[in-house]
């Protein structure tokens, strides 16, 4: 239900090409998923969005599984079936249980209840909350 | 700007009086922030989500900073200001640093690219991302 | 705050200053709200929206003050707190109690927490809930 | 397409069992939907919701039927095609008619474009519309 | 996995047949999508979205290709992806290239990542934007 | 309301000194709002999203006060208040006049209207709408 072609290994640019080759070397796999696939008409935001992601998702403060689950809570409630999917499996390669998994739901749940409440009721930002 | 009244401590029903007691015992302070004054016109809605969010948000697996973190990101998600307050203000009563926080920020953004573009391109779960 | 500004009565194109007066007429009363004064700019958006507005708000087979409820669940799921805050005006004046606005606002929450539990686990619809 | 097992009565926890048999008690019917199934690996989360569900959208002041489509308008307005499925299925079980499942419809549009417009043009809220 | 049976032709009351009638004649074509056979069940609802449409997307200021492109950003944003079919579809039947399609694809994402960091942070409007 | 302080010049690292700079260059404009001072507390995050943003909002095929128009679009589908301020600030500098923006804002308030219709109608993708 693409609104454009994916795009298989022989139909890439060299532009596209030299990107998929870097998820690959990368990634440790010969497994590049569809949304790469998808992008690949367009090498430049293809090559602009895979260098964000290693930038972003790579080594940084917090733990990489924390990293994919909180991309996970930003993909459900944009209710992004794809995202979910392909982040939970990266998460889960990680190391996410299906314990940790669990929590991570019940929080976004729980989240979801407590911010519609708030912007229902319209509650004013407590001065304790403000920076600077 | 609230759609209704903020309750003080004063105009509270006997059944409301019994949470904010609990609220203020579980934290170990006597600030009780605007969310729950709100929400005490309501004593059912008002003690069903604190004793969820005590589940929830209590311990688990998961650490509470990043529990904390998981819920910011929810938040921003849904374009909820005072969430996005509380939750920070939490965060780092927990113990969240500013660069774990722009971390977060970073990835919640990245996070919002790519759904869109998944989205946009209507890209198919890949059959490696399925489940059962 | 506004990306327009709002018009004055003297302000008003002669097609806006007749939608106006049918608000006016159709309300009973003189008030105009800032949504109007800020659409005035556009008249062929003011009529049109006023126009299916008296459409869909006006006499139906729901009860009014059950059709201003549904209208301010969706603002609230679509984060507009200007919305929230004019249509639980109109629902209180045409008989919303605030045991209902907090009933309406229980649900909303509650909705919101399934939807995202929904979502994250990706939950395929049961045969028996499809149509034709 | 789901992120989880879907389990059935024999894959069951106890306590997961156990929140099975209420609500096949509550409802009065054998048939237990994906929801369900899918939260059952997390017996916490899937009684709490339970729980939860029936304060909710148990008796009250507002009309069964009419608490359903207040459900089904924050799911649409959430881009929940289960959610959407789930709860019509509900709202007609208790008596929603297809007319006015196409004044919801209506009416949820409604409030989706004034919404956006409002957002649009930045409309400060009225003193008339503030409470407290 | 619709919630409404799709009307065929011969299932039109005469009002819906009318409104059919005219989005053959209006687009010269002999195809009625999907949307307008769910839609078929509520007439006043069919005609006025219709009537809409036309006023909204026909001849105005704006490029008929870039009221298309506009459509579709709004439906990515929403999470539609009936919508972001039907109208990229049309915005190519109205001359948008693979090239530009992308570029729009690229700007939904980099606002929605700018739009999810700006809320994050709480950035409070600059004066210099502010009008009237 | 921020969630981190804005920072003026005299606060920022010499790293965030040179992604202002650039801004100022690129833009020809001393002025630098608020979005980038809230930033530049993570220059890494900074210097990325000024990057991709001149990439992605320079020069292409598409017009730039298109670019601009399709990037409100979303802002206003994200409620992101600031978002619209700035992004319909930079479009008007670009050339759209009141009568374009009254144009994009009723085609965002369609487009809004029937994705909602969509969704809760739950319509199946056309056969001819699909790609590949």
């Amino acid at each position: 239900m693409a609104t454009v072609k994916l795009l298989s290994d022989d139909e890439l640019s060299p532009a596209a090409r030299a990107v998929f080759a870097d998820i690959r070397a990368t990634r440790g796999s010969d497994f590049v998923n569809n949304f790469w696939r998808a992008l690949a008409h367009d090498p430049v935001t293809l090559k602009r969005t895979w260098d964000s992601l290693k930038v972003v998702m790579g080594p940084g403060i917090l733990d990489p599984k924390v990293k994919e689950m909180l991309y996970i809570a930003v993909s459900i409630a944009h209710a992004c079936p794809y995202c979910i999917h392909s982040h939970t499996a990266a998460a889960r390669a990680k190391g996410m249980s299906e314990a940790e998994y669990a929590e991570l739901v019940a929080i976004v749940g729980m989240a979801a209840e407590t911010n519609r409440l708030v912007t229902a009721l319209g509650v004013p930002v407590d001065r304790e909350f403000e920076v600077g």
